[in-house]
């Protein structure tokens, strides 16, 4: 009795009707919510949800298999572990979301996923500091400009920058408390800014739990392309949350939550030891790397 | 920038084709999934997911919002409360799914949702025994046959019931072990069953958690119409999972659960206290209701 998805044909008149009125029943279920917007999305839901159960047609087990997934993912779910955002990570969900919430315009810098990692409060720094705060990897010089979408330089942009350390961990992520990798510091008047960071490493999203399962069955990675985070924010400008991305890393077309945009690939270019760094600090025998991210912020929301 | 989904228009092309790429990214991602299934329900998970959330354009604290409720729904889940089962419940979904995969055959008797309150070697009775086994309730003589789309009596087949008590608890809800409001009996070799159970009454799905909170935003009712549960098995037929439901009952229009289906609503016949019983039993002065429910056996699937 399990019909071919190929062949939809096969369902017949009188079955596609009751699956039908079953639909138009649960949509009218929902047609005295009083409020507008939860109207119109759970009737929305409710017409994809049967929409996918009608084309892939699961049997009562793949059912049962469905809900013991999400039952798996709530229950491995804490405060520091968040399963079902991962989930919305790898199916996509978070980068359609960003996506639709930061419209193309003009040529504002694109978003991506914003990530779990950010903490409020990170330090300041001056134009030209150190993010690092003893996190260990290869240095790396962060310049550019923030302008808006008219060119315009904008001074006194608050950028917020943090990144995993060269093992591939924020700081968050360690039982000491420590706080590295992580700053904030504000454009100059020309709406320049320049910091130094490290170099990124790619590192894989948590994949010991139902998520990682769901990867390693459909023969994906769970690695996320290496990236440096960005959040830009500055008065009548729609606030950035973007990444750059490594040229030339090999996990650019794999990312695990597909947050790669071609724009924001950057060349990190590599400095042998021994070159001047821009700042005259002093880097010994290591080699470094340099990039350049010049930003532009779309009008805020309502302006545009 | 908020859009309005009634004028899909306002999406320009590019934005558009930014949405697109990353839904084809996305379904590309599992082109390798090594099982067929599995690669055929993530890419049409993908596919609808990605509809809904382009169609209802949801807000990052809207996105954060579901994420909450899922979360919820996963910490409410235990062994014995299945917050998830109940999410599905409400949205139709496990109807749905009971729809496929008993799809209409002949006048075969329709299917409706298996529930969770099934226990596995409930007792035996014996034709006209009676299954209430001391559960509170008015009550209820059950009569019928059960024959296969040709009206060849099926003798022999087993059939289950099971149902609430007068105050809308299973057996297996109190705390203290009892085996009550449950049985299982044979059909003779005319086909034909009988048996005294208790009057349905309705009862609300468990509505103390997340799934409860939506359905009150959403102003619908946690109540499932009175009903009595079977589940009949016979040798090359289609095992049937469904309930019967109280003509005249006022939530038939409103069942929680989109279990109801006209077919399955039966006649619960009034009987004064001191009509003869049909089997002769004393009810003393209490009232009590007969229904007759003549089920029909689709064909085991691959013989269809």
């Amino acid at each position: 009795m399990r019909i071919d998805p190929a062949r939809p044909g096969v369902v017949g008149d009188r079955q596609r009707a009751i699956e039908q009125e079953l639909v138009d029943r649960v949509v009218a279920s929902f047609g005295d919510a009083p409020d507008d917007r939860l109207r119109e999305v759970l009737t929305a839901l409710t017409r994809h949800l049967h929409a996918f159960l009608r084309e892939v047609r699961p049997s009562e087990p793949e059912w049962q298999a469905a809900i013991g997934f999400l039952t798996a993912a709530g229950h491995i779910t804490t405060d520091r572990r968040q399963e079902f955002i991962l989930l919305s990570d790898v199916l996509g969900a978070s980068m359609q979301t960003i996506a639709i919430n930061n419209e193309a315009v003009g040529d504002a810098t694109e978003a991506t996923v914003f990530g779990p990692f950010f903490v409020e409060d990170a330090p300041r720094i001056e134009l030209g500091g150190d993010i690092a705060g003893g996190a260990p990897g290869r240095p790396c010089w962060v310049e550019g400009t923030v302008t808006d979408t008219a060119g315009n330089p904008v001074a006194g942009a608050r950028i917020e920058v943090w990144e995993a350390d060269e093992d591939g961990f924020y700081d968050v992520q360690y039982d000491d408390g420590r706080t590295a990798g992580r700053a904030h510091l504000f454009t100059g008047d020309d709406g320049g800014y320049r910091f130094w960071g490290i170099t990124p490493v790619p590192y894989p999203i948590p994949h010991d739990g139902p998520v990682g399962a769901l990867l390693d069955a459909s023969g994906r990675s769970p690695m996320r392309a290496a990236h440096l985070h960005f959040m830009v924010t500055a008065p009548g400008l729609r606030t950035l949350v973007t990444h750059i991305f490594v040229r030339g890393d090999e996990l650019l077309d794999s990312d695990a939550v597909f947050g790669v945009k071609e724009s924001l690939v950057q060349d990190f270019v590599e400095q042998r030891p021994g070159t001047p760094a821009p700042d005259g600090r002093d880097l010994g025998d290591r080699s470094w790397t340099r990039v350049r991210f010049d930003i532009v912020l779309a009008p805020a929301p309502g302006d545009g």
